[in-house]
């Protein structure tokens, strides 16, 4: 394989995440290493231009095609950046169109109406998700659970922290996260905070080796580490769950992602669930 | 405008976070309510012939054509899918056969290989950068800033904690933030512990009356939500920035998505940034 990175040009007039993000999950299809050159806030017919020269300019002195993906709304400064030459990924034209026949309706095309607005309601749900996980992360308090859409339940170091705040931040749920620990499993009982909520209560479950591994980084050759204490504490938390009847996931080998989508079909048929950044409160309730 | 919502399906073999991401942004293009039935983890054939017939039954009862968002890399699953009766958005398909071409190479067709992999070093970088960044919120400790790729500062409520997460979760930077207080102004300097990383700062400010209005939100009527404290801190910090060369910016108005992007940009060029979820270690240097 050759290791020269092929370049890859991101022409947004917004951020350009949605733009990167989706080409990057294209390119992963490709066995080749990739090198973005990420152009965001391209929203006037100059920075469009300033865009093409960029583009020309790397396609003649690299001699190797520039690869373009685009999602720009607005039709002046797109048809601006489609003459670069290279191969030009349209990310919205080509889907936009169908879907105006479709609908029989025009598109707005306004620029990144997507991630920007933040007097909304849903940005504000948004913040206020953040921070009321953020506050509740690791059982740091057992105030306002109440209005928690999610509460995690896990031993330490099993995923629950970054879990919380991705369901925090792209989905604008109130996550809180609780750690079950030896004296939990001496007591034979969730934490007594969360029995009245225990609705909102999910597992989270791993590995014994792989828990071993994960604290051996954090804490090399401690008890905490060790196997068998790992054996144990997950084999009494699964147990816990089971008997309270708290749905349960293993997190091995799973991205946060994954972890958030699998959470988010299993408390709730998926029609009913939120998009990213979009507002749960009128659609989600666990309670 | 009509206020039922039009329904559209989002069909992935993974997440389904990039389809749903993707199909956002195009649909906020039209004025219309759309309602979003997410399918995630359609990875066998008969999940995807189960796909087709829940997309033709809300198609037949429904009498609306059906929207269908596919993202399946696997081309027997997405030829199953494509049979449905309704629009097909295939994104992957019309990307991958033009790039192919460019590439001159064939595509791996391998699902979701964009979020899985968590053994990889990336990974790794992704959760360390996380936990930093939730171990150096709001100031919490001055341990270990050494290993900081960035230090956000401004007044409390400015925006320091969501973009911290975000640049953490999504660029898997180590980002600690501190908060400028009225301390801080009446010794007319930033805090003692950052000063051997200056270059590492970013200030984040914000409108004093936009402030006032989030302060108050939080604490109603409190002194430190008065307008005419947050124009004192406001100036006082931005003074504060402009006597030490700290580079700094608005957030008023602005997302999360929006203020990390500018701050990449300012503190690198585009072509050394990492993409997201993309490790920064051998990108990314801003010491």
């Amino acid at each position: 394989m050759n290791a020269e990175p092929r370049t890859v040009f991101i022409v947004s007039d917004g951020t350009g995440i949605t733009a990167e993000t989706f080409s990057q999950s294209i390119l992963t299809q490709f066995e080749l290493p990739f090198r973005q050159i990420r152009m965001p806030f391209i929203d006037t017919v100059d920075k469009a231009h300033e865009a093409v020269r960029e583009i020309n300019n790397y396609g003649e002195t690299s001699g190797q095609e520039p690869i373009v993906f685009t999602t720009l709304v607005n039709t002046e400064t797109n048809a601006i950046v489609r003459t670069a030459n290279g191969l030009i990924m349209d990310m919205f034209q080509k889907f936009i169109a169908p879907l105006e026949l479709t609908l029989g309706m025009k598109s707005n095309h306004e620029i990144g109406s997507f991630h920007h607005n933040t007097d909304t309601q849903a940005y504000k749900n948004r913040i206020e998700a953040i921070n009321f996980s953020l506050e509740h992360d690791d059982g740091q308090t057992n105030q306002n659970l109440a209005d928690a859409d999610i509460i995690l339940l896990g031993v330490s170091r099993s995923g629950k922290t970054p879990t919380s705040l991705y369901l925090a931040m792209q989905y604008s749920l109130k996550t809180a996260n609780y750690p079950l620990t030896p004296d939990d499993f001496e007591r034979n009982q969730i934490p007594r905070g969360l029995i009245p909520f225990k609705k909102k209560l999910f597992g989270l479950t791993i590995d014994p080796i792989r828990l071993s591994e994960i604290r051996n980084e954090r804490r090399p050759g401690s008890n905490y580490a060790k196997i068998d204490n790992c054996r144990y504490e997950v084999s009494e938390a699964e147990a816990m769950m089971l008997n309270n009847s708290i749905s349960c996931l293993s997190t091995t080998n799973k991205s946060i992602e994954e972890i958030a989508t699998t959470i988010l079909q299993k408390i709730k048929p998926a029609n009913e669930l939120p998009g990213p950044n979009e507002s749960p409160k009128t659609m989600f309730n666990i309670n």
